[in-house]
């Protein structure tokens, strides 16, 4: 059950900095938080101007002062949620923050589940399912690509390509109504149908490239999959430390942010690539002879592109046995410590994968030589489709699914279309087309179950 | 060099959540954030009312949209730090805050450092450096007891304390000159100087009775230190978890609160209780017949309160054991497994301590019987004395320091005027106490260095 005509609150921020927000939506959001806050020039919020900003204090019941705070006043529908609405920005500590949230809950708001402000702003229309995704995206979005992609969903850019999707397929529906009609008369048996198989077509190539793009978006929101590989002390760790170092740097200029998150990846021209584990080679080096340890393989096969480090030229068997790893990858070879070796005589074309999928760059981890170089290898192999305000790219499951879906449905209006199949049936699959595109952007009826789980990935207080 | 004629900026919340706020404060701030903010309504910022709030979005160079933002608009002087002010409110990630910082300061913006904003009210006047300094307690503030302390400093309470004291010490200084005038006309050769003396020493008194404060300040923030002590499977840890469990459970209730930070603590009546580790007795139990491990004795050393844990009489040895460890230390005889046993005859007196020291109480950690008991207990040795909302506690080191510098010179003063000292030397000293005192509020001309030393402990954005 769906209810949104309770008052709800929840702490917006994540406590700890100097300042938090604690916001209130719903009908009674003015007159609850008028009971708990005196502005300094004693006018209630009840009779203030939307969009303004008050300074007073948060007292408790026995009148003691919890907080100076600053009240933003929200009046329904020009609101985030379209209702009522406050946001009480007080000072970062937990134990107001607790204070402030009891005060409001006593004074008869509920505490907020996660995402339930953006769910109340799509119940009233203020976005619709997909952009509503694309509020979580957008917060948890860490590099320009993901915030792009996320930012052009909130924006509708993906919403418009539904749209245009199903006027298409509504026209489809139209031609085959009218097809049903002359049906009817009986004065055709068979209906040329060559306008509507083209539309059907149209309609399922844009359908799965949009469903195509998921991986892509995948990619950029985990970031790009990169391994390492090489025997011991051919400088793994020194590239490593190389490529992560500068970008370590930008993002611990932001207080707070966790040094965990950002272990092992590295921003290129926006996009992330993260590098996988591939630590076992060194720890067993020394009773092996090949490269091949088990670890090192499964971080292959876990990764788009594989950084081969080579300070030698690499054996007949080395390569044979690298070769059978990297069906479907992009390989760089590199040539590491390019002060001390010539690997003029390497062949790069010796391995037996499409040029396109293989490049070679000799370089200096050491002493930082072609590391620029390699960063645009890397990014030129990773095949990013330049990403622009309005570029569309799928980036949540459940569009896929919903897409695939469609697709496997259409498949269905098109071998009917070629058929002899009656228009009433294929029309009966296009509705359901239709009805896999709404759900996207919940136009059709969504189930309360659908928007919990959706709901429930988001913060508390979005 | 204190500069406050420039513009800064800061994230003021902890990036992470679904929203953050971004403060913007200077004489350029209104003109720099309007540089970078289109509102909705296309209205500039310089055009708008203080005191608003206005929706639209932030955007780069290129005019890609950074973010959705509500800006919160300040004139000078009604604003936080008296200069005009924006405060950014966003979508909390890391990317966007990254990028928004980025922008006001290539619009010419400077990253302001720890506490600065705070500085910069203190520097306009809007308050004193004791208060200054309360909002950095604020904001730590992590239970009742150091929420009020921090709120009645903020609020002035002992600013208004030292100008009382500042009133009685000008009035000594007066009665000291008209003494000077007389001993001019050598009317007199030593003035009365009873009245002098008790207006010195009533001043004193306070001045040392704010300073003893400091050490329940420091009890009250970093929480009172209590040891559980007693033998291996006496239940001291069934207590420990008993004691810690509900408190975790309401403290848990905010998002994103680290666990480690409450560790082994709980609140009792709005006041934190630290449990100090004494998990060594445990480890070595089975070699010792004795109490005495270094490391629980060293426990005991650093608590407050002892609770020594039993489950059947102790020893005359063990009794003298920890007899000798218990000077200063309030000791709470906690008797396990009450459903077990009964310690009727045991006679708490006979330890040697003062009665008031020492309380027994009969407890079963297991069947959770008497555990608030125990805790009123704990309380009630902590000797806490009642804070209310205008409580004077001294928590600052600073403020302890300089009181105690103001009692030295203070009793140099007393001294003096038992003495045959001569008024003008007497005043001297007064006149350094007078000093010690405005120190605290800086009300003094303050060193740049004093100030830089206090806003470095503050986090960045307050």
């Amino acid at each position: 059950m769906i209810t949104n005509n309770d008052t709800i609150c929840a702490v917006a921020t994540r406590p700890g900095g100097a300042l938090c927000i604690v916001r209130v939506s719903g009908p009674d959001a003015i007159r609850i938080t008028d009971s708990i806050f005196r502005s300094a020039s004693r006018r209630t919020l009840a009779d203030s101007h939307a969009g303004t900003v008050i300074f007073g204090h948060i007292s408790d019941a026995q009148g003691q002062i919890v907080d100076e705070v600053l009240v933003s006043l929200f009046r329904a529908p020009h609101s985030y949620t379209g209702q009522d609405s406050t946001e009480i920005s007080c000072h970062g500590s937990a134990y107001i923050l607790e204070q402030v949230c009891r005060l409001l809950i006593e004074a008869g708001c509920r505490q907020a589940g996660p995402g339930e402000f953006t769910e109340r702003a799509f119940l009233a229309g203020k976005l619709d399912l997909s952009q509503a995704e694309a509020v979580a995206d957008l917060i948890a979005s860490g590099n320009r690509a993901t915030h792009r992609i996320a930012m052009s969903q909130l924006k509708g850019h993906f919403s418009s390509e539904l749209s245009v999707l199903r006027e298409q397929l509504l026209q489809l529906t139209s031609l085959l109504e009218l097809e049903l009609d002359f049906a009817d008369h009986e004065e055709l048996e068979f209906a040329d149908r060559t306008e509507l198989l083209s539309l059907a077509k149209r309609a399922d190539s844009r359908i799965t490239e949009l469903a195509r793009s998921f991986k892509t978006g995948q990619a950029l929101k985990q970031g790009i999959p990169v391994a390492i590989v090489g025997r011991t002390n051919v400088g793994k760790s020194t590239l490593l430390n190389r490529l992560v170092k500068e970008d370590r740097a930008i993002v611990s200029d932001i207080h707070g942010t966790t040094r965990d998150t950002i272990e092992d990846t590295i921003q290129i021209k926006g996009v992330t690539f993260r590098f996988i584990d591939t630590a076992g080679i060194r720890q067993t080096a020394d009773t092996i002879e090949q490269i091949g340890i088990s670890r090192t393989f499964a971080a292959i096969d876990k990764a788009l592109i594989v950084i081969w480090m080579l300070d030698s030229q690499p054996a007949a068997d080395d390569i044979k046995e690298m070769e059978s790893h990297l069906e479907g990858k992009k390989l760089i070879l590199a040539f590491n410590k390019s002060d001390l070796n010539s690997y003029s005589a390497f062949d790069a074309s010796v391995l037996k994968l499409p040029a396109d999928n293989t490049k070679a760059i000799e370089i200096s981890a050491k002493f930082n030589k072609n590391i620029t170089k390699l960063e645009d290898l890397i990014y030129e192999m990773a095949d990013i489709p330049e990403i622009n305000a309005d570029t569309v790219i799928v980036t949540q499951a459940r569009h896929y699914e919903a897409l695939n879906r469609a697709h496997t449905n259409l498949t269905r209006v098109i071998e009917g279309l070629n058929s002899t199949l009656p228009g009433d049936l294929i029309a009966e699959d296009l509705r359901l087309v239709l009805q896999d595109l709404a759900e996207i952007t919940g136009g059709a009826i969504t189930p309360g179950e659908t928007l919990q789980n959706i709901f429930s990935h988001f913060c508390i207080g979005k």
